[in-house]
């Protein structure tokens, strides 16, 4: 498909829509909107659009999104850059539509809990502005003090409390859509329930901004947990630990707020980092358990439950965080891989993969056998309670820059095989984007791919939203 | 558009694809399939099918869709027959799927903490199954005892539970669905996040049977809650009840599992069927709040300040329901509602607005201006933490069935008006269906509407899948 150039004309109308001060042609400006956080983005791989601009409402990037479609220019939308597979870069040029100016908490409505929001507030300030009425929106992304509300919908983004709290969907209320051509949908409203029609908004929501650009949410807001207990427990297989996971729910009656797995390397790793001094013999998996609530009597007797079934089935050692500074000094060691990981192991590649939880264990087998094939140390940890794995490639010291991007594609295909054939798939929270569409392609059973196709075309007939993303 | 008629020479097809012995085309077994339980139908509203037909495999059902989309023959699905919009009927003839051998529960896997299951077993049996576990399925139609799982995808049902647990979709982790044009999908898996990909699986729950036939579901299940407490709060005016609800969620940091809410008529119908004597004088509205859990002390903390909150927020009077014996006590005045109102009004039409939750006071005002523009009494009750009421139009004895059919439909159009006004839908967990297909057309945004059936055209080209429903 023949993609138009954004000529001066389209310049001069694109100025005549947001203004003359919000759209920009400066290096500066359209390189800040050429990468994100991606990990195995090389030097190289910039992807320069042509034009960049800030609407200030739905009827502006309506008449954007008209003016594209009539040109057959590409348009990508731009949160807060933190996403990991390369979703908001503009791979085909065109323009990039910045959500700096979409980005007022409009309400915080505590009589009907729910949120109204534009897309470019930054998912903590929701919980800030929430907090204050004593609610919270439980949607949590790792990236959480960083990235865009907007762009948690278009990754229907996960996280380390998604066990209890689900995922971005399960928040997702209303929405206020543009559409590649430009009409403006509004979905769903202030209603907890709504069985009226097709679920549009669920449609929208991690679709990566391939089907249209959100312009207002409405969230869910549930009451504001006060009261935390965590733990810490050391195995010495990762079978018993992930094993111990739905032991502790089904017969604790138990539902943490957060379970979280580690092995051995990261452990070691971010506990060297940190100059923790956690036991580390025999150590080959760990799990942080963290429960909350309102009341913190009934919290330290759940969290000693859990603990009390992790050794029954089989944890070698428990460390309980009863006060706020043991809790804050556990989840440090979970906090900190990312950045231990970087300090020593700067190239590396980070996945996303998700298999059923008892799973875990073949996948982590499964990983090490990968690591000693290649003989490049993969790193693994991530939510234990979702079956959503983190596993990071990390580049040895004396590998070339070359053979890193061969050698990567070939883990990454081992990886992606291993994971489909445990009846997981390639990406439980980060997308697909464009860094993961070559494997999507092939993993994707051909019939819903061509569902997808299909509802793609029927939304964006000339393929302008987003292209380049998820499937081609 | 024209559809075939099911002639011999289909019928003997038919028997080749699911055996003749699963195969009826008997009055008796036809006029089964002819009614739900849609309390607006008269006597004469008989939608009676062609044939009916039993298929025990998803191939089974492809082989069927393909030859009615051959020979464009409406299929409508059916399950439990439970339902309350009329979803299930063959308005336009045709064939019924039944889902009578679809009824296997394939597995309860406790390690990854979901159920697999077909679409033909009834709700409660999964959450019997799963308790054996110590596991829960908490999506909660209040048709629970007789509904089948299929029909709750279908209609994404709700209930009462959902102000803690959600609706139907949370926890559809996974579905093989036949697609009209006979195709077979395998959506999600065992997994509990999955963005590979757009929101398919989303796409088809609430859909009422119009996109696909869905052949295998898999639910996430939540550790089994054994302990609960409730209290019932008797309210002056019905402003004072609502504002209080979410104060008691904001202040207390407290999720009930349940938040009915019952009006002073049908409060007073209920404790008269049931001979309870509870104080009626000056009681405008009645809140029932439970919260479960795995700790009976928390759980009793909780509602104790639940109750000083909504006695805080203007209470009347609370009683707290500590034991067993008390909580059947005043959960039966809300399970009885619909019996004591069959009982002394026969004839009647149920409703299942949604509202934004503050609105509800609004709502019940509006609800009582009808009911004198009109004299036909109209009973309020539903689940408060949602915003989701059941105002149940009453046919006063001495109005004449013809009289009756056509001041109901001016009712309704004004309740749903109303509805409408408050930013609200004209249903919340029931289902458009055949039944409200009518103000659907007027109501929703045409632009939604028009979206809603190119989705339908790209998946059901002949719309032969459920036909005569939600929209034409």
């Amino acid at each position: 498909m023949g993609y138009g150039i954004v000529t001066e004309e389209i310049l001069t109308a694109l100025a005549d829509i947001v203004g003359p001060t919000h759209i920009w042609t400066t290096y500066e400006k359209r390189e800040a909107c050429s990468r994100d956080e991606t990990t195995t983005l090389r030097a190289d791989e910039r992807y320069l659009p042509e034009a960049v601009v800030a609407p200030a409402s739905a009827r502006e990037v309506s008449e954007i999104l008209r003016l594209a479609n009539s040109h057959l220019i590409p348009v990508t939308p731009r949160g807060g850059g933190t996403g990991l597979s390369g979703g908001a870069l503009p791979v085909l040029g065109g323009i990039v539509i910045s959500d700096e100016r979409l980005n007022r908490i409009i309400e915080i409505d505590a009589e009907n809990l729910v949120v109204v929001t534009e897309p470019g507030v930054i998912t903590s300030e929701i919980n800030a502005a929430a907090a204050e009425k004593g609610l919270a929106y439980t949607g949590y992304p790792m990236s959480v003090l960083s990235c865009h509300i907007g762009g948690n919908i278009a990754e229907n983004a996960g996280g380390g409390n998604a066990v209890k709290y689900g995922v971005t969907m399960r928040y997702v209320l209303g929405l206020e859509v543009v559409l590649p051509t430009g009409e403006i949908l509004t979905l769903g409203g202030k209603l907890m329930k709504d069985v009226s029609g097709y679920s549009l908004k669920e449609l929208f929501v991690g679709s990566e901004g391939t089907l249209g650009y959100v312009t207002k949410i409405i969230l869910r807001l549930q009451p504001l947990m006060k009261n935390r207990a965590a733990l810490l427990a050391l195995f010495a297989d990762t079978e018993t630990a992930i094993r111990a996971v739905p032991k502790m729910m089904a017969h604790g009656g138990i539902v943490p707020s957060s379970i979280e797995y580690i092995d051995a390397y990261c452990y070691r790793k971010a506990c060297g980092f940190l100059n923790e001094e956690l036991p580390m013999e025999g150590v080959e998996a760990v799990l942080l358990v963290e429960v909350d609530g309102s009341n913190q009597e009934s919290l330290d007797m759940d969290i000693e439950r859990a603990g009390e079934i992790l050794s029954a089935e089989g944890a070698a050692e428990i460390y309980v965080a009863d006060t706020r500074s043991t809790r804050e000094r556990i989840w440090s060691v979970r906090r900190n891989i990312d950045e231990a990981l970087r300090l020593t192991d700067p190239v590396q590649a980070d996945e996303d993969i998700v298999v059923p939880i008892a799973k875990i264990p073949e996948a982590a087998r499964g990983l090490r056998e990968i690591e000693k094939k290649y003989g490049v140390p993969i790193a693994n940890f991530g939510h234990a309670g979702d079956g959503n794995l983190h596993p990071t490639i990390l580049k040895p010291a004396e590998m070339t820059l070359e053979e890193w991007v061969r050698v990567e594609t070939e883990i990454e295909w081992d990886i992606f095989r291993l994971t489909d054939s445990l009846g997981g798939v390639i990406s439980g929270e980060h997308g697909i984007g464009s860094k993961r569409k070559r494997y999507f392609a092939e993993l994707c059973p051909p019939q819903n791919l061509a569902l997808m196709k299909k509802i793609k075309l029927t939304l964006d007939p000339n393929n302008i939203m987003n292209p380049g993303k998820i499937f081609d």
